[in-house]
C-alpha cells in the first residue's frame, strides 16, 4: 500500500495489486482497517473526486507479525501442501 | 487443544472452549486444519463412536507467530479500540 505518492494508493491500484478480491470485499476490508486505525483514507474533493489510502504508523507496528508469518510459510508451506495432497487422496 | 488425554480434545470440549463459534463453523475449521496438517483427528470405533482432535507438530511450529500476535495485541489493542471509537463517533 505504500507505493503511490507519499505512500498513498488509490482503490483502483489496490484492486490491481490484489486481483483475487472483489471490489465489494476490498471496500469492506478497507473500511474495517480504517475503523481499526490501520489504514488512513484521504478524500480529495475534485472533479471527479479522488480517494487515496495509506497505512498508518499503527499498521507499521504489525510488520514484525507479518515477517514472522512469512518466515513460517517460507519454511513450512511445503508441509501444508503435502498434508493437503494426502488428505485429498485419502478414501 | 492440548488439554485432554495425551493432548487430545473432543468436539464438545472444543465447543465449550470457543462458545462464539457455531458447531457447523467449528466442524468446517477443524476439517480445514486437518487438511492443512495442523490438526490430527482420531476416530474411535466404539458405541457410541468417539472422535478426538489434537494439534500436530506442524501446528506447534506456528506458536512463535501466535506469540508475536499476542505481544502485538497486548501492546496495541488499546490503540485499535480508540480508533474504532473515533471512527464510530465521526459524522
Amino acid at each position: 500500500m505504500g507505493r503511490g505518492r507519499a505512500g498513498r494508493t488509490r482503490f483502483t491500484e489496490l484492486r490491481r495489486l490484489v486481483p483475487a478480491i472483489t471490489p465489494k470485499v476490498l471496500a469492506q476490508r478497507l473500511r474495517q482497517m480504517e475503523r481499526d486505525g490501520l489504514v488512513g483514507r484521504t478524500y480529495h474533493a475534485e472533479m471527479p473526486p479522488r480517494v487515496e489510502y495509506e497505512i498508518t504508523p499503527l499498521a507499521r507496528t504489525l510488520l514484525p507479525v507479518f515477517h514472522t508469518l512469512v518466515d513460517w510459510s517460507d519454511t513450512h508451506l511445503g508441509e501444508v501442501e503435502r498434508a493437503r495432497e494426502r488428505y485429498d487422496a485419502a478414501p
